[in-house]
């Protein structure tokens, strides 16, 4: 009768290094690490002196750095001690629940005090900002995850931090952008009037919703006419912020260890790829440099299906063209997700590396519709406890889905996926769920060849 | 420079039993136990037929019981690994940001999945019901912390769950209502139509805010007359309850072995006791038989003073004087604070064993305002991170205190205070607060002794 439900490390666990899967890309570097950034205007590999007006210099280095191991400054380490290690999780009731012979564990990066895997990269770059004498960060957030993070990193290295919000999320969901000014960070709903961009959209539209793509261009504009004071911050995509995200699945490793199992398949969700990144990249050093086979599944909303049918192909980072190009899954720099989409990862593109990986057959990806996203989260919460946000969901139901094969077929399979973050900012779209209220979506591929014939053409 | 932050036990280190107080209690326990728990009707001690009515047996086995220890059926063990053990943190960058040369530790019981101590009560009482083939519960809860816990525990016994919540802030915070909703229990606005004592409210006045006295009474009349087939839980005051919170304290014991020092105080906020007794009573077991000396400090809001400008008298337990009478610190059975205050702990009376321990000098008790209760809070989140809950706050605030005080005597001394719960579901309050919308409150002594003169006539 007695399981183990929880393996949990100490503070000694915290990993002392990031890995940095530039020296294993089983492609050609060139398309995944700085040489394949493009200077939006001249459309050639951007130089550092033009990414360092945008980036601290420490977080370049590491973006071209080929070092497989890069050491995590003991300032960030203390501050991960907040919260690190994140517990990992045998799903023994949510197993019972499917009736399954499969072994579901889950990874919890729920308990940061912002509620996700986000902090773990917000915190070293606040950290290099504060090195080099920064003033602080502008950054974007859509529903908040990112900003409020961005904002308790800058709060513990005393920076500024100037948050544009997506202007629909600021207005409807008002709880995050609470949390990000409780720890200082000014919050300005996008488009905005501070910008020149933010002014043009205005002008043509008052009432210009805002997106993702937007805010980005917002953030971007406005770092660089900071002239240095404030850099500009992303949250996912860039390499670094992939690296700073490998503790996740470098504690994972250890965690199964102490399980007494390996997993066949491991599986997180992909906006821009980040969390994704965290977890599976040192599995799949494991499946390059050890022997590994194990299956790596990135799943995405069905609404937003950038690696499903996207195009590999040079996009910009943002909708304004101001931020770098980059070779990745795209679906055009102007794609905007439907309203009707609950369930967040939004993002038009897809980091290179995670792009690459695809391309290349290293890893698959899958797409789940929303409604579907959100019985997997109920299922699971009504087992397990946790609430899992909505970007988790589509882990949750793509573990779920995998279980429920195993089941058909009679196989045990250890399944490992990320819990990347709690709901508990997202019960309107559970109570939309629960009511009804959710449609069943499936972006139109017509509407997503329209978007991609927009795209950059470049050769290189 | 390394410094340990978290004090991390093993799944192995939950207890085994609850630790009961009633053996040690320094009182008469006829004024704290099941025998001076009096049927609102005739004023009597209550029979066990009366409260099983109310109550599961075992329940109310334990409530009677001199047995110190308690053991922990296994099947609540195996629900408690979901969450449990919870975290004892170091709050050294909290020190920094006081200067102080105090050692603040802070037990967080917020990651449990609903976010609080809650679920630690909650289901034990769905176990013990289930055992009894009842088809599940009744129950109140103001802003829904306490009907979240109950919800989730119900769907993990696979029993119903009737949620009577306080109507305004049903309308105002439906965060809180989807989650219980989520975990499949029926959530009502109360005052409602379901009972007699809710349509005669309702008659009186059709826009009846609702109060936490007045949902018990609906919750209490609703179970009886089910006839056996719902039983009513509540969620504090009661002794089985804070015994069931004693996982708290005996885990926080062994944490602060590990960290190699001894609590000076122990504090935590007190609405109803529970959270309280849960950390409290296991440091109060080791000054009664362990010649300890630590100081046992309830924290309560200005706006709700039961320990500190309250009564110790026999009083109902609820506003239409359905449920038991039981000798307590009161404000008056029919004492509603006022809805500028939005600290929660809002009950009128306090937990028996709680009342008697401060009467006879064991304990201590403070009162905060709101106000300061909030900047403790901003103070807390900016160093740690962590939001706490409003209500938790409380203890916040008093052990920022304690750490001045420390420093201005510059003594250094050993502070342990229990994080109750996180702070996600009550960011509008946090948004009066920042934006000065909060009013200092101390509830007038003249209004007090208006209500504490509809006491019950009782001398036993």
């Amino acid at each position: 009768m007695s399981k183990q439900y929880k393996y949990s490390l100490t503070e000694k666990d915290i990993p002392e290094a990031w890995y940095n899967i530039n020296p294993d890309m089983p492609v050609n570097p060139a398309e995944t690490a700085w040489k394949a950034v493009l200077h939006p205007g001249t459309k050639e590999p951007a130089t550092p002196e033009f990414l360092s007006v945008l980036f601290p210099m420490r977080f370049i280095g590491e973006a071209v750095s080929m070092d497989r191991w890069i050491e995590i400054p003991e300032e960030v380490r203390e501050v991960y001690k907040l919260w690190r290690p994140t517990p990992l999780f045998r799903a023994h009731r949510l197993e019972k629940a499917l009736d399954t012979p499969a072994h579901i564990y889950y990874k919890y990066e729920g308990v940061s005090p912002v509620g996700s895997h986000k902090p773990n990269t917000a915190v070293p770059q606040a950290f290099y900002a504060k090195e080099e004498g920064c003033a602080g960060f502008t950054t974007e957030t859509g529903a908040g995850q990112w900003g409020s993070a961005m904002s308790m990193a800058c709060n513990f290295f005393d920076l500024d931090c100037h948050v544009y919000m997506v202007k629909v999320s600021y207005q409807q969901k008002p709880y995050r952008r609470i949390l990000m000014e409780n720890f200082g960070a000014s919050v300005t709903p996008s488009p905005s009037n501070k910008t020149e961009y933010g002014r043009k959209l205005l002008a043509q539209d008052p009432d210009n919703p805002g997106s993702l793509g937007i805010a980005i261009s917002e953030a971007v504009e406005a770092a660089v006419a900071s002239q240095g004071k404030y850099k500009y911050s992303l949250g996912s995509v860039l390499g670094p912020v992939l690296t700073h995200q490998t503790v996740i699945g470098q504690e994972a490793l250890k965690q199964m260890e102490m399980a007494g199992e390996y997993p066949d398949v491991v599986i997180a969700c992909a906006g821009g790829g980040s969390n994704f990144a965290g977890l599976a990249f040192p599995f799949l050093h494991q499946n390059f440099t050890n022997g590994k086979n194990t299956r790596i599944v990135a799943v995405e909303p069905k609404a937003c299906p950038t690696l499903t049918r996207g195009k590999y192909a040079f996009d910009y980072g943002d909708t304004a063209q101001m931020a770098p190009v980059v070779k990745m899954y795209t679906l055009g720099h102007d794609f905007v997700p439907p309203t009707i989409h609950a369930g967040g990862l939004r993002y038009h593109g897809m980091a290179p590396h995670v792009s690459a990986l695809l391309d290349h057959g290293d890893i698959e990806a899958v797409a789940i519709d929303q409604v579907d996203t959100f019985e997997g989260a109920a299922i699971f919460s009504r087992a397990e406890g946790i609430l899992p946000a909505p970007e988790s969901s589509h882990a949750v139901r793509a573990a779920i889905n995998e279980a429920m094969k195993c089941k058909e077929e009679g196989t045990k399979r250890v399944i490992v996926f990320n819990l990347s973050g709690h709901g508990f900012f997202d019960l309107t779209s559970y109570d939309a769920y629960m009511k009804g209220g959710l449609e069943r979506y499936e972006y139109p591929v017509e509407k997503i060849e329209e978007s991609l014939s927009h795209l950059p053409e470049i050769s290189l």
